[in-house]
């Protein structure tokens, strides 16, 4: 069942790295949406390998591919299925490491897991498998669209780096540079850095902040599926996040409650918080303002340097460098964050359709 | 479905601030488990309000009552049902702001979703609901401490006041002090800070750290259900969290990938990793070394400060401060903080008890 | 999780026969349902032992009382949790026996799953833990109620007394006499027969009819929870219950498909169907029609007479009769019934809220 | 979610008639699990339209294709998803008659419920997606194979020809004919009777029996996934069943309890029942008897036929009959009901895994 996430708008996924396909099935999407694949395939070119030389070669052409629950592109309400194929596996480029555990990778844990663990690749544990949730992203985000809700992330911060935005950026914005940080000096800055950590093989992290606008309030569920506990765990349930935050985050502990309470006052006639150290949520519920969030991404766990390891068979081994590397995957993280928002929003929106007794008599 | 949490070991919970009880129901904790009700009421003591100077005088006796899954104290297999008396809500407290939306409180936001709210207090929306999830985190750390876990939370940092742990501290270090942290002179320092903030009405947040030790590799599912994602989650649907972060966290981004990896060696005939900012974690799977996180939590939002707000009506009112307050609760949160992560890790117990083939005639 | 019943109107139970009491919280009823606890209470009554000559003497006032998520009698939307006190728990009846597998209890089997069981009556086991399905049951009669929806149950056959009922009757129709059959000669035949039952400490099952009227077209879900598929699996969780029919049933086999076909007609400017073979369901989803259903229960397994057994030594032993027993538990089963066809309709009132594309910029 | 069953063991499915595809996914399946791909060939193959006169003239292959899960046949414990294509869809015999509801089809309910329906065949309410069950339910055989368990299933009845068993017969038995009736002279009856049915475009139901043996005690969990409650949700969600039963069945009401009670006795060492009017299951659980049940599918509803109905517009309309149509399901039901059996089961061992408390320090 770890391979679902969702409720209400439930996404179900499989697939790995260097098998021939990764795919997903949305079950409970409502029927009649009009799905625009192009733009699906616009996100998935945004986390797409290969896209800049900030990123790894590894080029795949990621063509999502319906097979259920679609007929002339409108939602039937039956499972939405796609495919993305894997054309671009080497297999081969990881041979030599297979019985090697790899540093802050996960063959070792999938080895103590399962007993079993693919020969090749990250199997399973490869940020291949964001491609899937992105695509099911993509379409969550349609389905909030209808619904005035906007959705954008943008990078922030890559190594020590940090870029301080007055405004939330539009993806246009966002996508200016290749960094997908959108104050172009900034952007500037960080890629040097990036293709300096490439050149000598190594890898930087990041954090990718994201707002979402158009929300209504009464999103999200108390007590344990509360707004920002669903967005966490969407979040750190993709590879290479260490760490998440809402509206303040860590730093809302350096201020004092008088400081930091948003008080309401009223505007065009609705009710406001004149600040948004809550980042849009209270009590789990969305209030109506801005959901703001930030995500730390650590350096790839896979460089170009000699590590000491372990094998399988319990050697102390050195690990050479070999095959293709991502010098830092924040810029291609976006859309993901991306996707991982919509899903958790597009699960409460459905949720909240439920919250509210009807009138006598009308049913669905 | 909201106030279930676990897939495995399932804690569904109830009950409001200002109403008679409060309660849970635990449904998949393993049979013929002997329960200590004093390490429970223990845990329940060290969250309880009152306990010192620091905290806010409600006094809740908050007994454990269990009314069923349980003969002579060992489980049964079948629903562990059990009860927490409200012994000393005083909803006149709270009378005259009824009408008033608490800044960074949940009344504005349940009113939203529900088109109802509780008229007195917090509601389902109070702390007061976590007192459940200490009785059956309780539970469950019972549960793991027969196979070796062990988990500790301590308070690492109060408004701008931090200390640094050279190691885990153990649970009587923690409770030397009033204000949980192991650091006694630091502690003092924070002593001061949480009692001037409450002769000025005001409030202070805080970092609260926890370390899982004894855990085996092998925990955790991806890739949705990854470990940190299901911890994050659980502390996110705290109240007053705005940020979590497991092992490096947010510090990651600091590194280079040839500094933050974890490398592998051979210690005692066990595969280790010599570094661990991981956190005990890879690929969503616990790797055998401790699990560490953090935990960030918010200035109490209840101040004894006039504050800006909007009533019921729409109209911008001044709320006059009134009833008891906590200065700072993250002192309260340590066992809160145990309890979350012991139902994690209960859960993920049971779940990988499954995930191997058993050899063939070995049925249940 | 076994404790948990409905994916959006969830009932979650707890409690055994000889605990101090039996409990239940709903999570996900509506806020703003105003609760009319005469009539859960009514329903209760219409359960409870001891209503008549007919039933077992244990006589519980079956009170519910409600300690979360009601304020003035009105649904909050947080858990709707409530208790019912075990008034006449007589664990000493059943202590000569405890050792002894009682045949075609559950005892035997409890021992085996959970190495464990209560060591008196039949805890968990027990048709007590009904009395909660059927208060959460009248809950979610009421908020169906609401649309129009109308369900009643009534006894068709007792032992091998069968009455054939031309049309649905009334709820007063069916508790005009004690053993809830609608045709009152019959009736009256089916009351000597359990008596007679008594008389020799002897016991008869029989079935239960039931319709559901004003269910609008569009409930259920394919593929696995189609709506018939929902009400077998919570007619076969009962107590007793041994099988389970939809529409026509087993004699849909006894027809060719021109005879079992439902024609379409249109009436009263409505689609119809001029025969109802397929019982108000087809494809999983209602068609608007009645929906009808049968649920076969055994003769109640306690009866006052000596029986072979095994002890928990692996003795084989002679059991003997004591304590109380229901001769017939058919007529108590009525409100039961309904209440489990409620519940699973309430559950697919509310999953159906969200299958429809809503139109642009409604927003819940 | 209602594409997904299961809870330790989950299919997840997707597919219509006359899309590309059908599909699914199986979360939860332990990991080295050597598949034998060619057993589950063969359960497809006896599902399989166009195996014999019998049946539809619709030839699919079902060919099952693995993407993901395998690793030279050993499930890796990550999701197992696979393909089956759509190889012999033919839209266009069902184009005349896309805009009449077809009587007892699912084409007005899911108009009903979704606003949209697939212009062409039943789509996602065809028999078709019953192939992923089978796929599925092959490879939950094989896990319940290596601990013991068998099953069996075979046709009991056609129309009003009934065939008693003395015994269970082997699968061998059960495919020595087209009918799958182990009774050789009753089955030529059915067959018969099929084909007379056939001629004049008409169809039948029957019913199909079910045997599991080798199941241990203590499999099933109260109150509400009680074994038999699950295994009747399961049968139920296949189309064009409407009933269902356990052991006895509805001829339990027919026995007085002295009749029905099954005794206990000791044989070989162990405690087993000298009858089994249970059916396997006692309390809802498992009690190491056979466990059995039986299904009723009725009559198809595709018949060759004139029919009134109505169409889209809501005109009374005369439906002219065309295109492919199986005069009887039941035979090429066998292998359904096997697998929904074994999607139950393996289901159940998986849970039962975690319910005794294992001794402190193992740890999985």
């Amino acid at each position: 069942m770890s391979s679902t996430f969702g409720k209400a708008f439930r996404l179900t996924t499989w697939g790995e790295s260097h098998g021939p396909e990764i795919g997903g099935v949305i079950d409970g999407c409502p029927a009649n949406l009009k799905i625009d694949v192009d733009a699906i395939q616009h996100q998935l070119s945004r986390r797409r390998p290969g896209q800049s030389k900030l990123t790894t070669p590894r080029d795949e052409k990621d063509q999502v591919i319906f097979v259920s629950g679609l007929q002339d592109n409108v939602t039937t309400g039956t499972p939405l299925a796609f495919r993305i194929l894997n054309t671009n596996a080497k297999p081969s480029d990881y041979s030599n490491a297979a019985s090697i555990y790899r540093p802050s990778h996960a063959d070792f844990t999938y080895e103590k897991k399962y007993g079993i663990r693919s020969s090749s690749g990250g199997g399973r544990a490869s940020a291949r498998e964001t491609a899937v949730r992105v695509a099911a992203g993509s379409i969550a985000e349609q389905l909030l669209a209808r619904h005035g809700v906007q959705i954008v992330a943008w990078v922030e911060k890559v190594h020590t780096i940090r870029a301080v935005a007055a405004e939330f950026p539009t993806r246009n914005a966002v996508d200016a540079n290749a960094v997908r940080c959108p104050s172009v000096e900034v952007a500037e800055e960080m890629s040097r850095a990036i293709l300096e950590a490439k050149k000598i093989g190594d890898s930087l992290g990041g954090v990718i902040a994201a707002a979402v606008t158009g929300a209504p309030a009464g999103w999200g569920e108390p007590v344990f599926d509360k707004l920002e506990a669903d967005l966490a765990k969407a979040m750190m349930s993709l590879p290479a996040v260490k760490g998440f935050e809402v509206g303040s985050g860590f730093s809302s502990t350096d201020l004092k409650g008088s400081e930091h309470n948003d008080p309401f006052a009223v505007k065009d006639g609705a009710t406001v918080t004149t600040s948004n150290f809550s980042g849009g949520i209270q009590g789990g519920i969305s209030n109506g303002m801005p959901i703001t969030m930030r995500v730390a991404f650590k350096p790839t766990a896979t460089i170009m340097q000699k590590q000491s390891s372990v094998d399988e068979q319990g050697n102390e081994v050195t690990l050479q460098p070999k095959g293709r590397h991502d010098p830092c995957v924040v810029p291609r993280a976006v859309p993901i964050v991306e996707a991982m928002t919509a899903l958790v929003l597009a699960d409460h929106y459905l949720r909240q359709l439920r919250h509210r007794n009807r009138p006598a008599g009308e049913t669905p």
